[in-house]
């Protein structure tokens, strides 16, 4: 097959379906599709994870690319629900996303599997909390700084791909969460 | 920062949370946990390309970095709900999803949004119902080879970043489903 180049985002953007003056029935459809297909994508891309694992390469392939077709028709179902907005506006969403998360769902969830005594729920539940800690600070320094009209420093921010541990800079010679070594943060750059 | 080696599938595995014998208010709230982190997920990515087309290069990477620490915490949510099998039960898991999809959930929505007018809408989920058709195919026949004991061919599995359209083998000149050009296909390999 030839090597072609990807249409530019701009390109891509004038295709694309764009924000509807929905109805209400609409707009519930397409919050429950938006649901439905970032979960499939999600789990496509653990199984295929699982399927390397297995020494089954080509259908970890397949697993990742229909993972990918997922998320092309999550973003399309968002952009039709006008869920995309200016990146000051969707730092604002992310940062609100974080502040729920750390501020209601897992502190509740945390206590129930104390209370029900399941350790790894426990343990899932708990390394997501910090992280999302983490991700609310970022994204308000973020916003700061798109607002003033500029974007952020340029600077690796690394993930640990065991426990989710995120950190702008230099990467921990251990993850402070979950004590995995160096080797298992994934950098962005 | 020193290049460093990722961990190894079977590494990570070992550190990861396992699968609990879960009471049912715990299902719940990994089941709900693991929606809200796949929909965070997917967002981030497209609030990424969103701040790459605004110019804000270090932004869309901190999006990303958080999109895939996001991708973390649902693939431990997952496992602690058991909901990681073999290949072969993963890929009747996501052949099922598909079918549900095609089935039932697309052709509502389809109709619904026929009747509400939103033209918008109805290409979205017009897009989607098409994708998965050919994805639940795949999946199918994916299968057929692991349970015989093997793998799929290798082959290159390419999606076009419009509409999700999703072709094993060559890449069509024109989406066949968007009219996209050759041009706006990925491919994974």
């Amino acid at each position: 097959m030839p090597e072609v180049e990807a249409l530019t985002f701009a390109e891509i953007e004038r295709k694309l379906p764009h924000a509807d003056d929905l109805h209400a029935m609409d707009l519930a459809d397409l919050k429950a599709a938006f649901a439905g297909e970032s979960q499939a994508a999600e789990k496509y891309l653990v199984f295929a994870e699982k399927a390397e694992a297995e020494g089954l390469p080509n259908v970890a392939t397949l697993f990742r690319a229909i993972s990918f077709a997922e998320t092309r028709h999550a973003r399309n179902h968002l952009r039709v629900m006008a869920g995309v907005g200016a990146t000051a506006d969707n730092l604002q969403t992310a940062f609100e996303g974080e502040s729920f998360e750390i501020d209601e769902m897992y502190p509740a969830y945390v206590e129930v599997a104390k209370v029900q005594g399941d350790k790894q729920a426990l343990k899932s539940m708990s390394w997501a909390l910090r992280a999302e800690m983490d991700h609310k600070r970022m994204y308000a320094e973020a916003r700061e700084r798109v607002v003033a009209g500029g974007d952020i420093d340029a600077q690796p921010v690394s993930v640990c791909t065991v426990c989710g541990h995120t950190v702008i800079g230099d990467v921990p010679d251990k993850c402070p969460v979950c004590a995995a070594a160096r080797s298992a943060y994934r950098t962005f750059a």
